[in-house]
């Protein structure tokens, strides 16, 4: 019987990568997206999408609000920056960073993976090439992993729970490079801040310049349809 | 100006003691309770009772439905235990542990105390007395202050985030008399896991053996109006 593994997809490059590693590495795969008042909503689509050309084994969609408590260019009426060079984006925190998010859908993906009899959770978070979040980095991820095996039954009776964040180290270019490997259609995914309401990424938010400058560096075509700019 | 505090309110003795202690530290608290998918859903009014009561800056009521991933008695269709005796219900970890309950609890509060600028989060969970669970334990509370202070920005930015468990080496008599002493009615708290829909205790669940006892042991009358057994 195959292990599970609960993995987090939003629809983006990172976690449609870490999903395949996961599907790669044999585990049976239970994908968990939030609808978390983003106004990027329409990323569902393509984690739907993904979930489907995965064959994963349930594709969950979660409510939680995190929109209740503002805070964020993501989940408030915030301006999303625009055309930011790249050294700016990965300098500071920048108003996308969403407050607790990776935390609290970690927290949320433990808990599926705990009524599963999971024990890893994968999740596409890199501490290079991104931008600026603090839930993103290698401390973080062992820190939280910590809190799993000691608030959990399953951690306490001896289940060790492991969250899996593979693409921790690489870059852009070589998470795409070896989503590109394991077969990933990166045309499914999305990565922009401010998508218009048909999918079509601005081609100007820092998600989108990242996601540009990777597959420049890469050498691999973008097949991203942008709305307003192009590559 | 005073300082705020988040407060974890799930309506029982527990958090409304917690609530409680903080505002006689001068906190401003902004309360925060969860539509989960629990079966005893009505303690959220014994919530909002009590945020009223203790003049709350702001009481937030977060929808997480928790019951999509089932596996605990408390937002799924299992039988609620009965009757059991004091040793046995604080031997193991009972089918009324609902999954990274706390975990996610605390990281939507954590979510919401940055936004906030608040630095301090109260949750009532308690060591001694409990029903067994995992995430009331001090070494979990210590692991998850390490996560809020390496995944936020006001972490990293130096604010320092606090974890508060004041209840947590207190026994259940002892919280009583802490509460009874601050001026908490608990006529308002409700602590029954299997509740009628107008907020009466079965007084035959773990939740409410425990509260008896507590009650009992502090020598202080119990308010709480049982609907099928009496203290």
């Amino acid at each position: 019987m195959k292990l599970k593994a609960v993995v987090l997809l939003s629809g983006g490059i990172d976690s449609t990568t870490t999903l395949a590693i996961a599907k790669k590495q044999a585990f049976e795969i239970f994908a968990i997206s939030f609808r978390y008042g983003q106004r990027h909503i329409v990323e569902l689509e393509s984690a739907r999408r993904i979930a489907a050309f995965w064959h994963v084994k349930k594709h969950l969609v979660l409510d939680v609000n995190l929109a209740a408590f503002g805070g964020s260019a993501l989940t408030a009426n915030f301006k999303i920056p625009q055309d930011r060079d790249i050294k700016t984006i990965s300098q500071d925190i920048p108003i996308t960073y969403v407050p607790g998010r990776n935390i609290i859908f970690l927290s949320l993906a433990l808990a599926w993976a705990e009524v599963l009899g999971a024990n890893d959770i994968f999740i596409g978070a890199n501490g290079i090439d991104f931008s600026g979040y603090p839930d993103c980095r290698p401390e973080f991820i062992a820190a939280f992993e910590n809190v799993a095996n000691l608030g959990t039954k399953a951690g306490i009776e001896g289940k060790k729970i492991s969250i899996r964040a593979p693409l921790l180290k690489l870059t852009k270019a070589q998470i795409i490079q070896t989503g590109f490997e394991l077969g990933v259609d990166y045309s499914l995914t999305l990565s922009c801040y401010d998508p218009s309401s048909d999918g079509k990424a601005c081609g100007k938010c820092d998600s989108c310049i990242i996601r540009k400058k990777g597959f420049q560096e890469a050498g691999i075509p973008d097949p991203t349809i942008y709305g307003q700019a192009s590559v």
